[in-house]
């Protein structure tokens, strides 16, 4: 298939053929990251711009190194340092980056929509790369590339999401990828951080850790975020970590013995994940981080140097 | 003609010559923006360091996209992460940057003639991105290129430019720029936003916002610091915006029909310009913007890599 | 010889002929820098990490010219804008990036150890660019690299080292190198900066400025932190200049007239040097700055670069 879209903004309005295309396209982009010479002239020429409203120095940090490999031109533009601080609003800001002609602007930003709304405004390519709880497409592909590689195949899968269900954008594009590759999702947390009528994502779902993790394929954990206590949505970190969190002993006592263990990252060690866990032998966390450069490579790709993006970007 | 000067540090001294040879630099490397592939090998194996005092991530942005399209090193030097924090001065941070042996300095400083004392110091080209209230050169060049490009000339034409002219540096380099061109230029603004003795430039004054852009070509809209309100140099912004906001109204009372309408950015929306008129079919600010990075490129051609600069560096 | 290290984390598990390898690659590198095309391909398709978490604007900046010089991928990852502030700790953040499979992590951190731990526990090379208290091993081959160019040789020379010696990183490291290839070093400051048993170093300790700098080659000035004020261990700066301040008057008192002046930077310009010093005939400061970058163009090389690293990597 060719790729069509001039952005790649969240999971939920693809097709299950558009996904699987980024994540082939992703595997053969890993191998550059495996060469003694990590760079090929793909987008030499092309300049992306990262756009961070929010810090993250790991996504951030992903993208540069992915359109850096592919020869594009790299620019961080991040909000602390911007004339954000002279009240400028998003879109004005947007509007001047596009003045100075990039192929293609990541964006993250606290707000859900803020990548569409600059989608809808800008002609050049949009990658949203974190918007509010909404989506974080391109950490669900990489997800899905990793469980791929380790499984491979995808459907028929059953895979746990584990915790902050409510405010996480990581699983908001995870189960609309799941999904439509043909995968059971179960989410599992406290009642607090699982959004009235999820049920209608298509997804099963638990509030005891033991019984979620049971048979399942994979487990991904996710961070909690420490507002979440402030916000008394948890009573602490202390009772959390004691029912929600992952170790040795619980997966000992009720997973499949080939389980993945996930994680988006950054963890918290000793809440949603025990050290042990973290660092032990299911876990393909630092995996996802690997194949998060060659999916960000792909998604460069495919918006700015495939044939597809070139006759967009002409017509 | 040939480019001779080391530094770009103003457009004061210019000769209407040389701010000529500048914009026609522009207009040849504006093409290179347009191309698929926006890349020449013109300052390869050059280095450019931005020394940025102030944040300004715009015209950092602008200068960043401009070396790497010619395939100069770019590297960022910011204050908020620098020695500055330990207490080191100005010129001491620049002796240690021009150990590294860059080829030109781009410096943005709260101080009016930080560029100079730099210049004076270094042996590498300097270039001003703003120097306090003094002259931010590259923007009265990019605001040249725009006017010439949409005018088709600049002798005889008639500018006004309203606002904080007394803080402006952005309208101090036009000044110096449309005089030397052969343009009229009127200052408008309230009368404690207009330095004593503006007239000495050559320029007009008018105190009401109706009679300055009647019939003028261009109407230059400058930002209004909210410091200024509390300095108390302006009573309120409500008040300010309706003496001296910019609306649909007040250009149909009185403005041509083919004034073009500029701000240096980023602009505070519902105060010197309404929404519509900066988004309106008058406003050329985002040509502004695109016209900045083929400006910045054809500086640090002329400091880097033209035959002359080789000739400069090496007597 | 060639090099065999993974990592440069001190010079004082070094032995000579490693010290003087490493001079030797950055004499031929510095030659790089004097082109008029400031650019080989050496480390091109390699990725150097700059991870930061102390501000040093200058030590960053160096590594940054470095490894461009050189071709290679440089990204800049500060502790400021990073997932730090969610807590994360260094090994996992270290961790994370190492997946992104950079070749060279250069790090700068305020404990002692971190480097080391770094380098125990990722695959890629790693140089420690000053670690708390410990070492900052590129700023004593910078400075090493410096008196051999300026005075031909290193064995016997004698070098004094003035300041505070007890927080130093940079008197460590080139404590650790000078005694190594066969150079005298005084050491000398108020009691309170000097560390017990210093003496188990090989160097000399001296309490009064006039009898250091006494017929020695070299005298390098420390940089006065403003902490050690508060911490009580200099009564005021005033008190600390008239005692420990290099002078004029004082060189010309007791110095040779072939003495080399040199400090780290920043130089608190009146309190360990006055101006007349630092910017004077003696002072060597800007050239150690200029040697740093061949020296960090050296390091990349031999971790990144050369034949033994490529070997070391595929085993």
């Amino acid at each position: 298939m060719t790729w069509k879209r001039k952005d790649l903004l969240a999971i939920q309005p693809l097709e299950a053929a558009e996904i699987t295309h980024v994540i082939d396209t992703a595997g053969s982009m890993r191998e550059i990251g495996a060469r003694d010479i990590k760079k090929v002239p793909t987008l030499r020429g092309k300049t992306v711009v990262n756009l961070f409203y929010e810090p993250s120095t790991r996504t951030r940090t992903s993208f540069e190194i992915a359109g850096k490999w592919l020869s594009a031109d790299v620019i961080n533009f991040t909000a602390s340092s911007s004339s954000v601080g002279k009240g400028e609003s998003m879109l004005d800001t947007a509007r001047n980056i596009e003045a100075m002609r990039p192929d293609v602007v990541v964006v993250r930003h606290q707000s859900s929509g803020a990548a569409d709304l600059l989608a809808r405004t800008l002609r050049c390519g949009i990658v949203n790369a974190g918007d509010g709880a909404h989506e974080h497409p391109t950490q669900a592909l990489q997800d899905l590339l990793t469980i791929r590689e380790k499984k491979g195949h995808l459907e028929g899968l059953h895979v746990a999401i584990v915790g902050d269900i409510a405010h996480s954008r990581v699983a908001r594009s995870n189960i609309h990828g799941m999904r439509k590759l043909g995968m059971t999702v179960t989410v599992a947390g406290p009642p607090t951080l699982i959004p009235h009528g999820v049920q209608e994502l298509g997804v099963k779902v638990s509030h005891r850790l033991d019984d979620a993790i049971r048979d399942v394929d994979v487990i991904m954990m996710l961070r909690l975020q420490q507002e979440r206590m402030t916000a008394q949505l948890i009573p602490s970190l202390r009772e959390y970590s004691r029912y929600w969190g992952l170790t040795l002993d619980r997966l000992a006592s009720g997973a499949r013995p080939d389980v993945l263990i996930m994680h988006p990252g950054p963890v918290n060690r000793g809440v949603e994940l025990s050290p042990e866990v973290a660092d032990g032998p299911y876990s393909v966390i630092l995996d996802q981080v690997q194949n998060g450069v060659a999916v960000r490579m792909a998604v460069l790709f495919l918006l700015a140097g495939s044939k597809a993006a070139q006759g967009a970007a002409a017509a």
